[in-house]
Formats: structure tokens, C-alpha cells, sequence
């Protein structure tokens, strides 16, 4: 069986357009109008042509209904906005439901600043008494950085400070919001803690290349020869290394696109990106029904093998993405960081570089790291490989700010040569972890009966736990995520992907079996409590009637 | 003899209010203009009395007499504007001339893009074939900050692929422009290759907390506590560690400052911090004289031990800039980074952090990292620390794109943790090879007859090579520092400190004595071609008479 999908990866019908023709009263350029709506119509047909979604329960098929659901990253912009124009000076009290960090530093949900007994009242009532300052020093953007920093990431913190540990911390929090691959720390830490690693000269401890150092970039131009299929030997001057694919990402966003320009992107989508592409350049992301104002599209944003949905995109559909985006001059920046987290062996990843011919090589950028495949996330590297010499060095330019440390550049470079370790050892072991762990999750969703996309790939698997909210709200999909954390376990809920149907979360199980086991124990008691309020409240609700 | 200074460090004279009064026609708002004036007089004050400057030739002092210049700040950002306005594509054969990173991703002079033949077509010709392309796919403010990196980064990109070596590239460049610390290669290369520093953990592979893993922040503390003589221990959550110190500036310029207002600097300054502030924060440095255009002032930027110069401030000078800036609720960002590298015993370097109480604690911030003192700039180590919660908050916000590899952490807290080796082994040694090195370019300096400022402390010496301009322009300046690239040496001018006067350069001394032997070499060669070429354009000039 292929789990294998040419969806446009919307289980919840988001492509249907029901945004656009809500906006067509709206005063909008002639131009961008146009653009928009073919932008729609072509976006439809791939999407007519592809939609159907394998939400697997058990052996059985489940359609997924569509809602009218707000396009949260909207909100957010117009909250942010808002927040600026008042120049409020609330501070960490004030901040916007934001989408939280989902992959790349995720925070477990991203509740936003909203406490769970009082969903209405998110705006003075903060859980964490440090995010209740005033702000009296900072500049209207610091606020709204604070604010928007502080609503993606207080349960991260949170989560940094009491971590779950068997022994010595058995009542810590467990977090399976955070992409985090954790099933080969050991052979990582055995790897790196060898002879060869330990090497210091010169020109590591000295001022860098800002692309890079060229050795690793040179390694890296193989390894993705290599790895991707690449017809032709990658060129090491097309690579920039920075500090982590959202610094990737972060400057792309600042040499592709001008403030409040917009790139577009298939939901539901991994979260962290908005928040890279905002920070410093103000870019927004729009969802593809396109419900935004008037904005200039400069780009499509692609994430394959997808998050948080775990599909691989088939050759065609890469295609005509392609293709697409080449009608339109639109920029494509497809991130391939999961690449090597395809643990179904009947399933073929194909990276763009293998591609014998791009549609539009000056536009198509590739991101990739070391995060994912090889769960080193603590090292901070990420690479951009793109044919478009000036975006690469454009790019470069910001490497004075995002490079990474020289030691840390030798052992990336010693750990990407080693071939026979990374075939022979690791890639086997972590598949069968993956595998395993896949299996263990799964067979208890099952168990509970609970709806999950069936992917081949990722660290995580998409849920779906409508039935446990009533109203299916997205406030109350915030209380069940909350109801998670007051149990100290930390899941991401679909609104910080921008699902715009309320229910949905993501659960990395790339952790070892025993966190995963505790994990699943408090899951099950969360759920258990929650099966429990739901038929008292319906109890009292009947007797009112 | 000590050579401590409390001079605000303006060689040049710019402190005497020559740009306000030019703009005394433009249209300001009342408000700003009071406060520009206000600040004018205090910073006059400020001025006159501490306003002596002792530049050494030998055992003589020269007063050196102040020139009209213009600011080159203000027409850096008005060609960035231009450029933005203009929407032109042109990519990097249109950079402006812009101040180049002098100190942390120095450049060796920040040439801009002309030609050294073609000083008056600096647009088209440029020398480096590399950047000539034509932007097709950046977005404006992608061209314009390409334009400004290759203006400031070209040098040091040539650097890069051609450093000198003795035996194995003894035609390369040296680098006497960028400001790092080549003395202590070696002992950190020991240190660092022992066996506590080659260790691993799971913690240091995952997502970190983004203000920095809480075992550095408290090293960090205890570390400064100690070498700053804090009266009481730094708090650790006062500190947030990224990956440099520009990144630092770059962080707090955009929690400071919203785009468009502007921070105070003394000049000459460290150019770095002109790039770091404007890359994604669009905030500007103007000069003491403020010849800005009704900017809404939110800080002052100090350096102390100051960069170019090499001053040390005295507590009392300290004291009153800390004063002034109280008065009118100016936020002071003092950067620390040569804290270690005095090296005249007779200077007593006094931290801000050693004070007893600070004026207004909730706006000091305080920036420091171990590429200067340490000489690893290598390792993208810088560190905030400030009283005020608010803004370390808001600093930790950006850790997410600027975090340090999680080893390199690891390896940083060993480092500042073993005090018998820094205080036994490490600043002896270091201190007397600046010594030595400092004793050595002086007196080739003297021998040459060529003028300095004589300081206890820094990298770098503060030169002046006017006797070698005719005219004594700052495109003269330009065209000798052309011509000690030419030899292969790097020099940083004058103009990219934002230096009022044509002529002065920073020369790097920090470097072991064979390649320093070398360089000097070289710069004397190049001065007697200088000198050569001056005699003829003299002869030829008075035979047309």
C-alpha cells in the first residue's frame, strides 16, 4: 500500500476559493486582481485533479467536511497592525493569536497568551507571570516582536525549563508539538564524540566566509548531489550555509520580496515560516484561496515531504507547481528539509534537483538542513542551494549576521563525508526507528479511534480530534491544547498551520518508545477527561432543554 | 606616561557643530529641532572640555586643524533611498559608497566599487568581474542591500581566497583592516583541542533556548562579574548570548529604534555597526554634529576602549555621557568588546557593569564577546546584558535566527570557566605580545615619520597618511588605499569610520611579528610609490606653470 499523495495537501478543503470570492467587492489594483484570479483558477485545477484525501481511521476512508474558518495569518497581520497603530504599550499582555513555531522552534501548540479558563478574556489574563510587563523602553515593532515572540513561544520556554526526564524528572513536560527528530541522539552523539571531529585550526576560530566556509560548502554540493539525484555535480557557489533554514528562509524573504509584499503557500503549513518571513522583513505568507488585500505575490513556498500533512509530492505535481509559478514569474522556494525522513520504503522522494531541466532555474531555491535528517537542530545550520547567483549572494550578505561557528562548520562538513557511516549506520537505523515509532503511534490511534492522515514521511502524524470538542471551535480546540499542557504534554493545534478547519493537531512521534509510551498515557488521560466535561456539559445542557 | 584619553575621541574636530548649523534652514519639527539642539550643546560641552588631542609623531604633538567633510552617512542613506526610489536594477555596479565593516567583517578598507583608474566613473567600472550582474530577480531592497555588501565586502571576499601565507601563498593578502586578533592562535588552538572541550549531549543537539543555553548565560555572568568588577553578581537572565555582537546591534536596533529614527555615535566609529543597523533594522547612526534631517533620536552608541582610536574612557567621562543620556531618556548601547585587550599597564579600563549605580540602569545596555579579547572571531559569539527584562525579552525574540551552535556553546563555557588558564597563561601572554607588536609598528611608524595616535589599548592604530594626498581629498584616500591593494595589503580608511578629514587610516596590529615584518614591507613600498608619483605630478604640474 502507497500512502503516497498528489494532493495539494488540504484535508480541509481550503483550496476551494471561498476566500477570493468574499474579497470581490474589496478595491484592489486591476492588476493584482487579475493575478489573483488566475492565480485561483489554475491553483483549482490542479487541485480538482488531485483531491482526495486518505484520512485513514482503521481500515476505513473518511471525507473530511469543509468549514468557513478564519484565515488566521490575516488576523494576525491586521492584530499586529492594530497593535502598531495604537502604539500600545501593553507588551506581553497584549499579544496577537499568533501562529506558533510549529517545526523549526516550536512551542507546543501556540496558545497564544490566553489561559484556559478564560478564552475570552485573552488579552490581561497571562499564564506566565514573566509575560505580564509593561513595556516602557521598547519601539512599536520591539512590542510587537515581544508580543509576537512571546505568544509563539512561552510554552516552549515553559518547556525548556522542565523538561520530562524518567529519573530525574519524571513530571516534566513532554513535548511532541517541537519537530525534534530524537531517535539517534545516541548514534550522533557517538559519532561526533569521535577522534576526528575534535580538530581546531586557524581559519575556524578567524572571521568566515559569510557564504560559508568553502570546504563546507563544497561538501554540502556533493552530499546534495548525491542524496537528491542531481544529474549534473552541484556547484559549491551556488550553496549559502546560514544558521538554521528559518535564517534561510528569513532572507530569502528580505532579496525576494519588498514589505508587504506576499508569497503564497498551500495550507495547512508549518507555521515557523511565518513567523521567519515577519520577523525582520515583514513578508507575508497568504494562503492559497488568497483572501489578502490587494498584495504583490512574489513567490510560492513549498515544503516537500510536506508538514505538518507527511506527503511526498509526486514528480508531476512538482511539475506543475513548477510550471506555474514559471507562467507567473513566480519565485519558488521549496524546503526539502525532511528529504531523508521518507521511512516507507514503497514511497520515492524526488527532490527538485533532480529535475534533468528546471522550468525557471533563476527562480527555483532549494532549502535543506540538517535539523530533520539527521536531528542536530542544536547545530543551527541550514543551506540554500539556488542556479540565481544573485540571490545567493544577496543572501550572503545577511550571512554577517547568520553565520554559523567554524567549529561547528568542520564537524557539519566531517559528519556530511562520512558516506559509509551515514548509508551503512545511521540512515538504516533511523528509518527502522522511524518505522517503529510510525508503527507504535498509529496502532494506538487506532485504538482510540482516532481519525490520522496515514504519511510515509515526517516526524509526525496529523490527527484529527474533532469529536472531542463541542462546539468544534477553535477555541476550544485552545482548550483542549491548554488541557494537554496543564498535563504536561505539548501537541500542536492545526490553527498554528493556518487549518482552517478547527480540530486538527500535529504529533511528532520521533521520540524514543518510552517518552512515547508516556506520552500516549497522558494523551489518553487528557482525552479521557475531556470525554468526561463533554457528557456533563451535554448532561446539563439536556436538562436545561 | 599614560596615554588614557577622555577626549570624545573626534580627531577631526566634527564635534564643533559645523553640520547643525547647516541645517538650521531645513524644516524640522519644533520638537526635534530643540532636541537636537539641546544634545549639540551638551555633547559642545562635553566636548570643550575634554577636547585635546595627542597625536604622537615621535615625542612631538600635533594639533591636528579640522577640515569641512561631508557626512558620509547621510549620503549613504540618501543613495540607498535614491537607489530605492529609482527602482533601479543595475545590482551591484551601482553601490554607493558605503562605510565599509571595519572591525567585525572588515573589508580591508571599504573601496566601494570604483576602479582605482576611474575614480570619477565609479558606476560602471568595476573590478571585480563578479559583481557585475544585472539584477533581474531581487526585489528592491534585495539590490540595494547586495549593492551595499559588495561596496563594503569585496575586499574582504578577495581576502578570502587569497591569504597570505609564508611558504604556501607568499603573494596573498594581508589583512591589516580588519580588526581580529592573530596573536593567540596558537594557545587557543591548544586549549581548545583538549579533552573537556570535545564533549556531547543531547541538550546541545536540539533546539536550544533561544536566549542562549542557560549553563553560558550564568557562566557569562560570573565571567563578566569578575572581569568588570561588578559590584554584585550579574544576574543570568540580564544575559542573552547570539551569534556575534553585530548581531547583538543588529537585535537591538530593532527592539530600540523603529525604522527610520536614529541612534547618537561619536565618530570616527566603527562602520560595522552603520551595516548591522541598517541590514534589517533600517535604523540610522548619525554623527555627533547631526546633520540628519529632523530624525527622532532613541540612543547613543559608545565604544569603550573606543574603535578607531583606541581610547580608553575615564569613569568621569563615563559618568557624563550616562548623564546626558538620563536627561533626555536616551537608551546608551556601550560596546565592551576590547574590554581585555588594554595592554598599557598604566590605563585602567572601568567597565559600565562596575559602577555602583548606573543613572538610568533600564536604558544601559551593555554588548561583549570573545572575538576581539579571545581571538576567536570564528566562533559568532556576542552577548547583551542589561538591567531592563523588557528588552532582553524582546533581544531573545530575534535568538530564534541568530542562536550559536549548541557545541560551540559548550566549548565557550569551558573557555570562560577556567580562570587559571585565562589569568595564568592566556592575558599574560596576549597583553605582552600586544605589547610587542604594538612597540614594533610604532616604531616603523616613527622611522617613517609618519603620525599616530599613540594608545594603550585595541588591535589597531589610528595613522595619518595626509602628507601623502595631493589634494587631500577622500578620493585621494580612496586611490592610496586602492594602491595598498594593489601590494596586497589591506588598510581600512579613514571614510568608512565616518572620519571628518581625508587621510587617516586604521592599521591592524594584532598579528604575529613575520606577517606584520611583511606588511610593513609592503606599506612602505607602496608610500614610496605614493611618493614617487606625488614628485612627478609636483614637477609636471610646475612646468605647466
Amino acid at each position: 500500500m502507497s500512502h503516497q499523495s498528489d494532493t495539494l495537501h488540504l484535508p480541509c478543503g481550503q483550496m476551494r476559493g471561498q476566500g477570493l470570492g468574499s474579497q470581490g467587492t474589496r478595491t484592489q489594483p486591476m492588476e493584482m486582481m487579475h493575478l489573483q484570479q488566475t492565480i485561483e483558477k489554475h491553483i483549482m485545477q490542479l487541485a480538482a485533479r488531485h483531491q482526495q484525501q486518505d484520512l485513514v481511521l482503521g481500515d476505513q476512508r473518511h471525507h473530511q467536511a469543509t468549514g468557513e474558518q478564519e484565515a488566521l495569518l490575516g488576523n494576525l497581520m491586521s492584530q499586529l497592525v492594530n497593535l502598531l497603530q495604537s502604539g500600545t504599550t501593553g507588551g506581553l499582555g497584549l499579544q496577537p493569536s499568533c501562529p506558533s513555531l510549529d517545526v523549526r522552534g516550536d512551542v507546543g501548540g501556540g496558545q497564544g497568551a490566553q489561559s484556559a479558563g478564560q478564552p475570552d478574556q485573552p488579552v490581561h489574563q497571562v499564564k506566565d507571570p514573566e509575560a505580564t510587563f509593561v513595556s516602557q523602553h521598547l519601539c512599536n515593532r520591539g512590542i510587537v516582536t515581544s508580543a509576537s515572540y512571546w505568544a509563539s513561544f512561552q510554552d516552549y520556554k515553559m518547556y525548556q525549563g522542565d523538561k520530562y526526564h524518567e529519573d530525574k524528572n519524571p513530571l516534566g513536560f513532554i513535548n511532541l508539538g517541537i519537530s525534534e527528530n530524537k531517535l539517534c541522539l545516541d548514534l550522533m552523539t557517538e559519532r561526533l564524540s569521535q577522534s576526528d571531529m575534535n580538530f581546531t585550526e586557524d581559519v575556524l576560530l578567524q572571521y568566515p566566509d559569510w557564504s560559508g566556509q568553502p570546504f563546507l560548502r563544497e561538501e554540502v554540493a556533493r552530499f546534495l548531489t548525491y542524496y537528491c539525484k542531481v544529474p549534473a555535480q552541484l556547484d559549491p557557489e551556488n550553496v549559502v550555509v546560514l544558521n538554521g533554514c528559518s535564517s534561510v528562509f528569513s532572507t530569502l524573504a528580505m532579496v525576494l520580496c519588498d514589505p508587504g509584499e506576499a508569497l503564497l503557500t498551500p495550507t495547512p503549513f508549518y507555521g515557523g515560516f511565518v513567523f521567519s518571513s515577519h520577523l525582520y522583513s515583514k513578508v507575508e505568507l497568504i494562503l492559497v484561496h488568497l483572501d489578502s488585500e490587494g498584495k504583490k505575490v512574489r513567490g510560492l513556498v513549498l515544503i516537500n515531504p510536506q508538514n505538518p500533512l507527511g506527503d511526498v509530492y509526486s514528480r508531476d505535481s512538482l511539475k506543475e507547481y513548477l510550471e506555474f509559478a514559471k507562467t507567473y514569474n513566480l519565485h519558488v522556494i521549496i524546503d526539502e528539509i525532511y528529504m531523508l525522513s521518507v521511512f516507507d520504503e514503497s514511497i520515492t522522494f524526488h527532490s527538485i534537483l533532480s529535475m534533468e531541466s528546471l522550468p525557471d532555474p533563476n527562480r527555483t531555491h532549494v532549502v535543506w538542513g540538517t535539523s530533520k535528517d539527521f536531528g542536530i537542530s542544536g547545530f543551527r545550520f541550514g543551506v540554500l542551494d539556488t542556479h540565481n547567483k544573485e540571490v545567493a549572494s544577496a543572501v550572503s550578505s545577511f550571512g554577517y549576521l547568520h553565520s554559523v561557528s567554524g567549529i561547528a562548520q568542520y564537524k557539519l562538513c566531517r559528519l556530511l563525508r562520512d558516506r559509509e557511516w551515514i548509508d551503512g549506520v545511521y540512515l538504516p537505523t533511523y528509518h527502522s526507528r522511524l518505522q517503529r515509532a510510525h508503527r507504535y503511534i498509529t496502532k494506538k490511534l487506532k485504538a482510540l479511534g482516532i481519525p490520522f492522515l496515514n504519511r510515509g514521511s515526517g516526524l509526525y502524524i496529523w490527527i484529527n480530534l474533532k469529536v472531542y470538542l463541542d462546539p468544534c471551535t477553535f477555541e476550544e480546540e485552545l482548550l483542549l491544547c491548554r488541557r494537554f499542557l496543564d498535563n504536561k504534554l505539548i501537541l500542536s493545534r492545526g490553527k498554528t498551520y493556518m487549518c482552517k478547519e478547527a480540530g486538527w493537531f500535529r504529533m511528532v512521534f520521533a521520540d524514543r518508545p518510552l517518552r512515547l509510551k508516556q506520552a500516549i498515557y497522558r494523551f489518553y488521560q487528557v482525552l479521557e477527561e475531556q470525554k468526561r466535561d463533554l457528557r456533563v456539559k451535554q448532561l446539563e445542557s439536556a436538562q436545561r432543554e
